[in-house]
């Protein structure tokens, strides 16, 4: 037996992977991944990238494209030059960098509950302690989601915002803010940064390009206060040396291109659209079963039920549907009777026909 | 001051980088790094590129890059199918996954003496005691670069392959086998994976398309024993969900180039060349100062010198030389006389020139 590391014995895969690898149907519908339409991706034009992306780049990133999110996150009220950002392989690494910084065996994280699984994932491996987001005794780092979170799709109010922002600095707490959801607003909400609100904390905020370019591109940034960017900018070196250049050309042009602001607008109209049309088709098929709130923004709806989930997901695998069970995102082992559907990937009919199914079996419990 | 994890105190970036962050000349002589030759990168044609790799993708790969990738290992002797490939962002990240796996604080990790530096860098991040290769106590892991190792450029013998396997075998210590250089061959020589040698201790090899292909892709690859792939790829899965599917397309499209076997010889046959220009220069010029052994393959020429390295290094700089200090790739303290010079980035006429400096600077002293 070879002999491993501590952290190996409680890693776990994505239930999600595991689900899809168990059911053999190639027609699925499924509400149980984050992936975004298809029809929303930008158009790729590669012509005219320069040969010298080829050779090995920068480990924070190009300058040109740090430049840009800079001027982007100052925007936001965030307090960082280019020297601040970070280019990441996808945010999802910024989860791993984070978690290097800051959680060995024992830290406590303060994790919203539910919260984004593959972050509690990562935290875990790392030997983490969870705890909920009210501290007595105040955690190393706080990861939380304010905007359209995953997986709830909750927007935190001003007031919530501030309360963070207020604990953060008084017991000085890393604060963590993931934000790969903000640019997908659908209604008027409350989305400025917890991390613009700090005086005295130090922080990590983080965004994506999956949702509004690409995800196949796995391109992020990060930007951090001044005491944590050098390791940063370090372990993202010991990571991978440095992020996908054609990627970073792509998302630089993006960035700069002035019909940028028109498409971004139609990509929120055709998911305003979607997510209304799900939960027209909720209400019909699962009205008196389960109980939601339309979510301003993001990607899910996250749906109470009255029936045990994971019943109900055997049953849907059968008949070819496939969500999440809430309970995945939950930091405990309390129980959750929620589930988590996905409203962005799938046609509005075969949303319709996946709710139909789903409410028939809700129906015949 | 907020609460970092203990391993970010021994959190070192890199020497090199450092290096070049002091140096303003923007027409450096550098034979610091290892970067490929820009005209040996491959044309990257993205015409044609699908529209669907831009959502995201499976964690393990894209499945006919496994399965090619497969092709090749069975080629080397390597037992495994496309279902135990992994696709990396880049041959660096192996590292962080294989750390991830086995490495915790006070884990004996055997490391060749000098070893490559930033392996070293993120064994020491997760806390290794790192140990010279002939053991008395087994490690858990026994980290190796056998083929045109950076930075000595040594290739082991059929004999030396052999020890190690056995050694791993009866000790049932992973082995953990890095080849990026093993395309790039300019004189015959054993090279024969360790790890197709083994008979029953658990193993990693992995390789890269940073040398064969472009860097700027950031593409590896990893396969490993029955017993730890599932572990490896849930460590992929957690540090960034899955390696660039653009970067993934060009790989796939090069392994099944015709051209491909005609493109690697001229590559051979361009850095050939300047390995033997290269010591053809060294000898003029650090003849009597310095010695060292022509390497049959891969980036380096690792020479020992009657001087300390890094006084010259500064005396260097002042004259827009750069090089590294064999110091920095050594495991313990010990001293270390020789330095390291990569010989495929520079011209002949350049690296001429910065070796005719070196040389002054030598017999000065």
């Amino acid at each position: 037996m070879p002999r491993l590391a501590e952290r190996i014995a409680g890693l776990t895969g994505s239930p999600v992977r595991e689900m899809l690898a168990v059911s053999q149907r190639p027609d699925m519908i499924s509400f149980a991944g984050g992936l975004p339409a298809p029809e929303t991706f930008a158009e790729v034009d590669l012509s005219g990238m320069p040969r010298d992306l080829l050779q090995y780049g920068p480990s924070e990133g190009e300058l040109a494209l740090r430049a840009r999110i800079a001027e982007e996150l100052a925007g936001l009220g965030l307090d960082c030059g280019a020297d601040r950002v970070l280019v990441l392989s996808g945010s999802q690494q910024g989860i791993d960098l984070a978690a290097k910084l800051a959680v060995e065996p024992g830290t406590a994280v303060a994790v919203e509950s539910p919260a984004y699984l593959a972050a509690l994932q990562v935290f875990r491996l790392f030997g983490a302690r969870l705890q909920p987001l009210e501290w007595s005794v105040p955690p190393a780092l706080a990861y939380v989601t304010p905007t359209f979170q995953n997986p709830t799709g909750r927007c935190w109010s001003a007031a919530e915002r501030a309360a963070l922002a207020a604990a953060c600095d008084r017991d000085e707490v890393i604060l963590f803010e993931d934000d790969p959801y903000r640019d997908l607003a659908y209604d008027p909400c409350e989305r400025r940064p917890v991390a613009s609100l700090l005086e005295r904390a130090s922080w990590i905020y983080q965004g994506s390009f999956s949702k509004t370019l690409a995800p196949g591109l796995r391109l992020g940034f990060m930007a951090a206060s001044e005491d944590l960017f050098a390791h940063l900018a370090r372990l993202k070196q010991a990571a991978d040396l440095h992020a996908n250049r054609i990627s970073q050309w792509i998302a630089l042009r993006h960035l700069e291109d002035p019909g940028r602001q028109g498409r971004m607008e139609r990509i929120v109209t055709h998911y305003r659209d979607r997510r209304d049309r799900f939960a027209e088709a909720l209400e019909r098929h699962l009205g008196n079963k389960a109980s939601w709130t339309a979510p301003a923004g993001g990607l899910f709806f996250w749906v109470e039920l009255d029936a045990d989930p994971d019943a109900l997901l055997e049953r849907a695998l059968e008949r070819g549907v496939l969500f999440t069970p809430g309970r995945h995102f939950v930091a405990d082992a309390s129980p959750c009777r929620a589930i988590r559907l996905n409203f962005s990937l799938e046609t509005p009919e075969r949303a319709e026909r996946g709710l139909e199914i789903l409410g028939e079996l809700l129906r015949a419990a």
